[in-house]
């Protein structure tokens, strides 16, 4: 549950991810709106760092499999708007719906299973109940003692659903105040409806996916026809999804329009458990490689009356968000699907999707482990598990320190925004700063070596203010390396490399730069 | 237009591309969905290395401009649904229409700009005017000689829109045959629509995006805040875009779903002639450094007539498809949209978007060049252009000649289907074979070469068939390099390799092989 100082960690980060252009809200000039988000240019950078790192790691050079040989995985980009009768075989059409309610008085709407409700714990208070939506407890708390003078400790808390919603109010929001305001829970369809051709009518009525997994299952049989792929085989595919969320929030984790990276990964029904238990600790193990190393991050088993009815088995890997307190939210589901996709497009589609298995001489349909991560979810995490304060000593004495949150600055000391990306998902990779920018010798050598540079890497170029500020800038966003040429390098061909974690600067040939980074780098 | 050559040749790309798992059609196991397409393994590879190197030369690496210095051009990747207020100002909403036809009897519907008309040159002849789709007068010329007994000389053609649709039947397609079966031409908008949150109506209509370009107009106060960039500068984006065409078509050219590389050019109103002229030729160029290079690739000028209102000058790269004939197809367009957008944005979001350009001490709103191309199209450009059939000799004896279309192979000779993608673009770089698959030393040895080099290059290992077969597989989806790894690479750790283009084979050292192919693949 959410407090005044995890709150503030996500604020930093919202308010520094829009500063430097890593994420703006979508249509910002007109309004916004609601659930949808674009990334700038340091946001898209690092999105496409994460998404390439996924497919190079799961397409390019699969995961080494219990035999040592490495596994076969296929890519696939299938489209986001797919013959409708996909999403009937898939249930998305009868079953993808969450429960909302609405507040007569507000007209705003929420999602039955967010909201939570405060229940007086004495009969000598007003026997109102206070809806309100999960993690907002505090801000409802200071609201009822500003007007009733009441305490957190009178109140206690239950989510929503086992109450009658017509016996209290919505406390939340600044409209509601009268009994009864919220109407019953409703089932709500969670994909985006679109009309294909001139005519609007149901007939054409077709869907934005609400997953990626569904184009995998529609392709399997072309992708066992054309790819000479063998059981166990994955297919693999990163791209937009789409979900009318009722209330979409907590920044880029709950959004209307958002990326995923999915995998399906196919295997003869004995092996499915053994291939579950690999794919749930190799996938925990891929974040960890990642640099997600902190104990933020979980395994969580989903319980038995948590799974769908197809599926035997599923765990997500979670993450300790700011906004999740001490708890933690979802950052990617490795599930057991069974055969229940492909069993049911067999149905739909009239179409054998069985796989002949040479080797044991078989036919059948084969069983699928599901490791479904959302790549936006991902950016989220890697600004969170980056995103780090420090005290840093103003002189050569004393260490960097982990900033207090709430406390003073020490003396000698000041403060750093750093963001702790790991280098293979740095945006910019490395700053190239000429010591003063009104000496053309100086400007000339630092841009030869930048240009050199940035033919590999994505690479800064800054020459405004002072070496310190430039090396803040760089600091804040997340560059691993810093090169400045100074009036020395005109004479002996060295520059200055600085350590973005250490702050340590050492002095390195230009003709070994290349050399040293890419060692640093990869 | 279209001759049964040409036809064919289309027809060959299209079922490699289905049977190499380049690209399905979408929902196939449904019996798809017209004007949506699928991407298989090696399809969405190629489509991959296409968006990445458009990425590099245009964000990371941007062009050199007149002054000698690189561009500065930043990235961005915003959201497909935008604040439908986004589409009033661009003019989408209202104007963005093809006028299309409806036949009354077949209920079809087509692109009235994309109907032509036959008309009888004699009066001898019956006065029916038959309508048809562009591109499909052969078939028609054939339906015409078997049912009536005319020849193609007895009729001449002209474009829809210029006769009364209420005068002639519709002749193509299976059902049509009446007098005056076609509608009025009728506007329609080409945005799919959708709605955002529960209740669908028209105060929460909402798009998905035609073009990537107006999410990067939207964001150009944001990049400008945030990104230190200095006028002239460009931002750049690829993503999806949607257009609910009439008549979608001629394979992957006319999706309703497809992929846009857009970049915006702000500039100084002054300067915005040269850049336009920079930016045609640049971008002409590009493609040609692609491997674009044959006569197929050209530039062409709108007349006048052709330019939107606000637009000064456009001008396409074009390229002559298989089923364009002797014509020529849209590839990108380059085009001076003056200030529009922006000012557009500017009143209808009422925020202001003028630059201040310290260098001129001027407050303007810039003008906007905008290379825009299909990164989907690009894909059937390196389709079309790469493939080839060639007459190779079956000894050491002859050349390699390129294949007459319907004549027989020479004696001496055998027909193989290459695809000569720049080894940038393929999506395989490598293959490795062993020579033998039932011997395991040789496959170990094949193996630790492949693993080594599938590390840095995407490459594909077979051991299946004779070494000749592989090559031919190889050849067919554009593999630039193949290694063999026979009995004598056990003893003297040299390998075969063998060049997709020449077929000519050499003796390499192994521990050579990574420096070798960085050479020539880069």
């Amino acid at each position: 549950m959410s407090n005044k100082k995890t709150i503030s960690k996500m604020d930093a980060i919202i308010a520094l991810c829009k500063r430097r252009g890593f994420i703006f809200q979508a249509s910002e000039i007109y309004g916004g709106i609601n659930g949808f988000w674009d990334y700038g240019p340091l946001g898209v950078e690092l999105k496409n760092n994460l998404r390439d790192a996924w497919w190079k790691d799961m397409v390019q050079c699969p995961p080494i499999g219990p035999d040592g040989e490495p596994l076969e995985i296929v890519g696939l980009d299938s489209a986001i708007i797919q013959n409708p009768k996909t999403w009937e075989a898939s249930g998305h059409i009868s079953g993808f719906n969450d429960p909302m309610v609405d507040c007569r008085e507000s007209k705003s709407r929420y999602r039955a299973d967010h909201l939570m409700v405060f229940k007086p714990n004495s009969e000598d208070m007003p026997q109102d109940h206070f809806a309100f939506m999960e993690g907002e407890e505090e801000s409802v708390y200071k609201k009822l003692k500003k007007k009733a003078g009441t305490s957190k400790e009178q109140y206690s808390t239950t989510t929503f659903p086992e109450l009658d919603p017509s016996a209290y109010p919505l406390v939340w929001g600044p409209e509601a105040s009268e009994q009864g305001t919220l109407t019953e829970p409703r089932q709500f369809n969670l994909m985006f409806k679109t009309f294909i051709g001139a005519l609007s009518g149901e007939d054409n009525t077709a869907y934005l996916r609400p997953e990626t997994a569904q184009g995998i299952f529609l392709n399997f049989k072309n992708v066992v026809d054309t790819s000479r792929v063998k059981m166990p085989f994955g297919i693999a595919q990163v791209g937009k999804a789409f979900r009318n969320e009722v209330t979409p929030r907590n920044y880029i984790f709950r959004s209307r329009e958002f990326e995923q990276m999915e995998m399906e990964f196919f295997c003869h029904p004995d092996d499915a458990k053994t291939w579950y238990d690999f794919w749930v600790e190799t996938r925990l193990n891929w974040w960890k490689s990642l640099g997600v190393q902190s104990d933020a991050l979980i395994k969580r088993e989903h319980a038995d009356d948590e799974l769908a009815h197809y599926s035997t088995a599923c765990a997500d890997v979670e993450y300790r968000y700011p906004f999740t307190g001490d708890e933690y939210g979802e950052l990617e589901g490795i599930a057991h699907r069974g055969n229940f996709d492909l069993t049911q497009h067999q149905e739909h589609a009239r179409q054998k999707l069985e796989f002949f298995d040479q080797e044991r001489n078989e036919k059948y349909i084969p069983h699928v482990i599901e490791p479904a991560s959302g790549l936006t979810r991902g950016v989220l995490v890697l600004l969170c598990e980056g995103y780090c304060e420090e005290w840093v000593p103003k002189t050569d004495e004393g260490n960097i320190q982990l900033a207090k949150a709430g406390e003073p600055v020490p003396e000698g000391y000041e403060l750093r925004t750093v963001m702790k990306f790991q280098p293979r998902l740095a945006p910019t990779k490395v700053a190239v700063f000429p010591l003063l920018k009104n000496k053309p010798e100086l400007v000339a050598k630092a841009k030869e070596v930048y240009q050199k540079i940035n033919r590999i890497w994505p690479s800064a170029w800054d020459v405004t203010g002072a070496i310190g500020r430039r090396y803040r800038r760089q600091d804040e966003i997340g560059t691993p390396f810093c090169i400045t040429i100074d009036f020395d390098s005109l004479d002996d061909e060295t520059v200055t490399l600085r350590d973005r974690d250490t702050m340590q600067q050492s002095r390195v040939p230009i003709k070994d730069l290349i050399g040293l980074l890419s060692e640093k780098l990869s």
